[in-house]
């Protein structure tokens, strides 16, 4: 039995994170592995109810700790219920969003230093990081255009231009300090071929 | 201006946490003091959201790390949008239950380390701890009288008697390493009593 993966996608908000996830599940599950797909916040029943209470309501529902520890409780029923378990019978674990977006959000934006949040990710979920994480990139106009086209959106998405590109920059910054682990991705590029990116960055597992 | 006063009650189910909180806040009121009465989990509407999430469901609902971030979200909340503001116009807060509630719950009968939560309250609440915490004790058979009148439960107070019981000891513990900030007060005597000796642990202030 091969063992169970941890993957996640991040990025910020239109880079198409849900998109390859349908198109990643498709290509693995045609492989023959068994995959679980998830996102955060979200992912389990507790989870997804903490969520409605972060994703809901104006901007300046919680203050900045609250919300943190909010993403933290999410994230520990996530992981207990639903990845643990997952991983722990075999199956590859496709994940829109993780504990890097709580970096970048609530830290690069948020104000709450890195440090802290790793201590309530240790402290939540034991640490628990992905095997691999895939940053979807896509440049400022693309995201803009993206952004537009999608209409409506909520306490996360709601933010201006210059909150985008800091949050990109974050990303970045992220990725390029555990090589290992991340794997940046052009997403500006058509779909199929994002896909084809992501699936040669597993190529040592498939 | 007298300054604020963060003053908490503390002690299992039935103690008579609530009724005292009513009394003190009647006499200090006669006493020309402004004073602000909540409680946790809840205390602001924030955390009034979070409190229902912990009070209702299953006993299973969240694991233990679930929920002790999800306390920590509540409390951080409560502190910054109703404890803060109130001790900084100078008013006296009287607060049924707080951190130490967290310590003796999920810390004594949750599994949690004492050290984890206090760095959970550090992180969430800047590690506010009361000016003044009274623990009402009562005799086991007293206790078990009390919650008998009571009726339904919920999550937190649907416990067997000997975790009660351990719980009650944890609560003296705390108090016993902290003497300059808690006082313990026999809640077996008549209410009107028990509000006296608790004036009296004010009396340096009044």
């Amino acid at each position: 039995m091969v063992s169970g993966r941890f993957i996640t996608l991040e990025g910020g908000e239109g880079v198409g994170k849900s998109t390859q996830i349908r198109a990643l599940a498709a290509a693995l599950g045609a492989r023959g592995v068994d995959v679980v797909t998830t996102r955060e916040p979200g992912g389990s029943a507790g989870a997804e109810v903490i969520r409605t209470l972060l994703m809901e309501g104006s901007d300046d529902r919680w203050d900045a700790r609250s919300e943190a520890l909010l993403f933290a409780a999410a994230r520990a029923d996530h992981v207990v219920r639903t990845i643990r378990p997952a991983l722990a019978r075999g199956a590859w674990v496709l994940c829109d969003r993780f504990v890097d977006s709580s970096r970048a959000y609530q830290g690069g934006g948020g104000g709450i230093t890195d440090a802290d949040l790793i201590a309530l990710h240790g402290f939540g979920s034991e640490g628990l990081l992905p095997d691999r994480t895939f940053l979807l990139t896509v440049s400022a106009d693309e995201a803009a255009r993206r952004l537009a086209g999608r209409g409506g959106s909520d306490r996360m998405g709601s933010k201006p231009a210059d909150y985008q590109a800091r949050l990109a920059a974050r990303f970045v910054e992220m990725a390029q300090a555990e090589p290992s682990r991340w794997r940046i991705v052009d997403a500006d590029a058509p779909a199929d071929e994002v896909t084809a990116d992501i699936l040669a960055g597993l190529g040592e597992w498939l």
